[in-house]
């Protein structure tokens, strides 16, 4: 940030008063502009013990697989945003949303927000950021080509759970990973 | 936002190509500006069947009764920042925090995430934010003087899950309140 996005003067990074770090202050109207983690919002969908996965058609990670997720958007609640998201790279509905994992990933200032849920009669298509989408069995999963650790992480645990039986408890979980700031 | 927090130029609403919504955009130097939901963290700190509440000294809700929490902060995970915010607002510290209640407030673009802990050896104090601070039984919780709704239904939950000794399940729900857009 280099300009003021309320009057447009140049910012400086100062701490202001009753504050205790750095933060972006305009030069002329004084305005505070705060930086602050963002959501990212996304499902588990399951169909006769499949998970639907979509083959990213969008940077980062092209062409790798990933579960349907994204920003988080103004005026909407998490469960809104993970099916609207799932709608959006997969043609999917999806139904009895339940959170499943909350991933905190504070090198890149982003929690993410896993819903498991059931696919709407199996149905799906392929959305514009995405090359392809299917349903995997747990024996099919491409591991080795999965777009994101968290994705990983929330796969492993959905099998282990189906295995033992006894429900899905939500989880929270820290993905340590090299600043972006490095 | 009316400048481009990257040039200074002036930003107009518009829908970007591939987008559906309309966003900030510059119209020098083309940047996309978007705005997403912002994360309040916050503890529910118990000490000997006790809750310890904070009284306001700031605005909104002056002088009305709450649980620690405020915005996450970059570069910290949503626990850090729980405890962090009932240090600066109780001068207390926590220990075995554990997901307790997500709202959504979609009106106002907030998700609230509260955790359950425990009162280290039951000693706080008062943050500059706080008029005062203190532990109140479930007889002497001031349910008239509380600053919000998620906390009020926050310490129903609590007292009801405390009553019926199953443990704490974590919970999702959605307040519905009039949009600050209208």
């Amino acid at each position: 940030m280099k300009f003021c996005s309320a009057c447009g003067h140049k910012v400086q990074l100062e701490i202001p008063d009753n504050d205790d770090r750095e933060r972006h202050v305009c030069g002329g109207c004084k305005a505070i502009h705060y930086s602050n983690p963002k959501i990212i919002v996304g499902c588990l969908p399951v169909w006769n013990n499949q998970i639907l996965l979509c083959k990213r058609a969008i940077e980062p990670r092209f062409g790798k697989w990933t579960l349907p997720a994204g920003f988080m958007e103004n005026q909407e609640t998490t469960a809104q945003g993970a099916a609207r998201e799932t709608w959006e790279e997969a043609r999917a509905r999806v139904k009895d949303l339940s959170l499943y994992y909350l991933f905190d990933v504070p090198a890149i200032d982003q929690v993410y927000l896993f819903y498991l849920c059931e696919l709407e009669a199996g149905e799906f298509g392929v959305g514009p950021e995405s090359l392809e989408c299917r349903l995997f069995s747990e024996s099919e999963i491409p591991w080795d080509e999965l777009a994101f650790p968290v994705v990983i992480e929330t796969l492993k645990t959905y099998f282990s759970d189906a295995a033992q039986g006894k429900g899905f408890p939500m989880r929270v979980d820290t993905v340590i990973r090299r600043s972006k700031r490095e």
